[in-house]
């Protein structure tokens, strides 16, 4: 075997995580620098980096500037990932849950510790670069945009979303592109031009409130499928249930999936779109977290294997640069028509200026490298919660190990009714997201939803803890 | 009888308008100064000025700036008004016109004489004052508006609205109101809100071409209502119609229906809620031409009238300030909170900056200066597209009057095909609506919709002398 310099710094990588995972190197050690690191194992600096940058990448440790390197994690002791749910015998009828609407509210009240919302805080999000692109968009554009813009949407919006189609795999151009106001609209829209009232479509569970109302709302059935928080939704099941209960379409999230953090992968992603081809049904995928990936690459999604336009790419930029401008778009392969028609009859088109300085945002290359920083910020925020949770929660408490997006999922004991732990967390000031309004069986009474899309803080770590010692009181 | 000063000017003004009937005064014609008047006829200048006034209300003279009064307009061989279509036997079942899409992709060609759209040029719009308040919005939004905004909407925009609600004779308060993306946006979440897939809704006829298709993507059927070209639906065919078709909401504009013009006289309104009443349907009430009337004061709406939250009364900053902005709002009454419901999960809330914008428009008091010059612009642009229509259309055609808005409605003999016209006059770069796309119907075959949103011009006027010589050409 050769020693190569890149065996050298695995070795040097696996001693170190060896140390952290048998907890001779503590969560808050300084590491030595890599300088001393280099002197002591007689090996490159470079080679010295390159182990750090490995064990930093896998999120055990963090460079924090000007400072050093730093334990930030231990693998040991994790708890267990949460289960896969049971399937269901019947698609259920949506019902409003007041639960949700109770949530939202609580989730703006002041001074409270969130760990509710599945968004970053304004304080993450670029506001003066934004502002920026709109000055230049209000300049750029005729008539300083009182006038409507074309139905499809913003022109130049539409060619920066084509250009950075590469980061997902995609080539697609601007004329297969429609804008939309958020993803929640393209959901919507998408939704629309696929079904009917009456009619049943798929969905992950736990899947995102916002889309079992969304699905109410236009009078639709819904089919929880069974979701593996490594791997996303069942295929066999799924291969199963679309002739059984007539299902209509899928509406998916295909990478870090809200609230589980399952990631379908790649080989999976290819077979649902074979299924999706077999039963000559669409696929609506919700790639509203695709960008927020912890790894090295960003996960693809279904399009890319999608050949006969089944498959409607909902996305937006409101995760990443500004909920408040909402702006998002849909490929809607071969529904585009059917897309642009209700667009046009519902709204006629979209406001010209957020969109026009996203399109300038974009066309500056801010967004990959504001991305990056986000990615990072958010995969660190990841750990600490996660850390804190293996701390202050019981020890029979299964915990989601997602690779990218903005929360966890926790599965407590189920003697826990996480509505009645919500209840007393929000006297304390305290919020999150209880995990019954995840579903509409009566199911995921005992899971709840951490969001870590805050900066780690003392406040961030007293909330765990409280959150902890109430869980164990109702245990 | 007093001689007071009022008579007096009243006098003077009788004058001049029968010297006006007479074709004495001719159209282009100066009026002497006020001076010179208030000498000749031995009156104050201020009753001088004040004739001047009330002939210029009247629409029969314009003040052209440091130049004088001059004749416009004069009454007499005036064309009929249109008659009031037939009621049909059976409410239709919605299907899409290709004839829209054509149309308004026309509207779009460069060089072209534009009589096909209802809404202003960019030229008409204030877009340097809202380029203003949009940068005093992003100065006060917190973190410049990144984050969401409240479901209902901004609330200062949502302020200014209220405060405003005194001009069309409201006194609502800013928590009745839902922001929405324009006022087909508001439609689409009322008409959702209050119908279901199958129902049936009462629509005026003639009536816009996207309100019939808004009905067909909610999969709605639509009975269309006889509607007077003065006064509006036809109150006494609604009564029987209502629970013969059983019809399960009413989809009016009250002032200035697009295309016929037709403005409900403050009887109707007040009749037209008690229906509402007697039967327990609510009215869609769009108010979106109010704000533009020729008159001395705006009309009111049925809103005013409503003591049981059956109206749901929806309007925009579209026709007066951007269009592009996408700022419109309703007033739902007791379907408050579906409404808000729809909104939240169809796209969680609306971008924050061009409702911010609007507000601040709204606050320096710059809305009203900016529409009385609008509303003075469009009156002189109806007469003298209303006078060039007396002079090169056929002498049996019929025109409408309408007292407010965009557009004259004109019926052509019945020989006569407007799309065949149409056709005709796309090849001389001339655009119009045809008078079909207004209708579920076959019917208005022989109508056409004339917009008077563009400035005055030679370019108007050769483009309508074009037009009557094509349609002799049919007759």
């Amino acid at each position: 075997m050769l020693k190569t310099a890149e065996h050298l710094y695995l070795q040097i990588a696996d001693k170190l995580e060896q140390l952290i995972a048998k907890d001779v190197l503590k969560i808050g050690d300084k590491l030595p620098s890599v300088r001393t690191m280099s002197e002591e194992q007689g090996v490159s600096m470079s080679t010295a980096f390159q182990a750090y940058y490995h064990l930093e990448a896998k999120g055990l440790i963090e460079s924090r500037p000007k400072s050093g390197y730093y334990v930030i994690f231990s693998p040991r002791r994790m708890p267990e990932m949460p289960k896969v749910c049971e399937a269901v015998k019947k698609p259920s009828e949506v019902t409003v849950h007041e639960m949700v609407t109770q949530v939202s509210q609580d989730m703006r009240l002041e001074n409270i510790t969130r760990f509710a919302s599945a968004a970053p805080p304004e304080s993450m999000l670029p506001a003066a670069k934004i502002s920026k692109a709109l000055i230049q968009a209000l300049r750029k554009t005729p008539f300083a945009g009182v006038g409507y813009e074309p139905v499809q949407g913003n022109p130049d919006l539409r060619r920066q979303i084509a250009r950075n189609s590469i980061l997902w795999g995609g080539a697609v151009s601007e004329d297969e592109i429609v804008t939309t106001s958020g993803c929640m609209d393209a959901l919507t829209l998408c939704l629309s031009a696929v079904t009917q009232q009456g009619d049943t479509i798929a969905i992950e569970s736990p899947a995102y409130y916002g889309s079992l109302q969304l699905a109410e709302t236009l009078g639709l059935k819904v089919l929880e499928i069974p979701t593996h928080p490594g791997t996303g939704v069942d295929l066999e099941y799924l291969d199963k249930a679309i002739p059984k209960f007539k299902i209509k379409a899928c509406l998916f999230v295909t990478n870090f999936t809200n609230p589980l953090g399952a990631c379908m992968p790649d080989t999976h992603k290819r077979e649902l779109v074979r299924l999706l081809e077999k039963y000559e049904i669409p696929l609506i995928e919700d790639d509203i977290y695709g960008d927020m990936y912890f790894g090295k690459e960003r996960p693809g999604v279904c399009k890319t294997f999608d050949t006969n336009g089944l498959v409607l790419l909902c996305n937006s930029f409101s995760k990443s640069v500004a909920p408040g401008y909402r702006v998002g778009w849909t490929i809607p392969g071969r529904y585009l028509e059917k897309v642009l028609n209700l667009k046009r009859h519902h709204s006629i088109s979209s406001p010209s200026l957020p969109g026009a300085a996203i399109a300038c945002f974009l066309e500056n290359d801010r967004y990959e490298h504001h991305l990056r920083g986000m990615r990072k910020a958010l995969h660190t925020q990841y750990m600490r919660h996660l850390q804190a949770i293996r701390e202050y929660f019981p020890e029979d408490c299964c915990v989601s190990r997602p690779q990218g997006g903005f929360v966890l999922w926790v599965e407590l004991n189920p003697k826990v009714n996480t509505y009645e732990l919500y209840e007393q967390a929000i006297k304390h000031k305290i919020s999150f997201a209880p995990g019954r309004i995840f579903s509409l069986q009566d199911r995921y009474t005992n899971c709840m939803r951490i969001s870590y899309s805050n900066p780690w803080s003392k406040q961030m770590d007293d909330g765990l803890k409280t959150l902890g010692r109430l869980i164990r009181k109702l245990s």
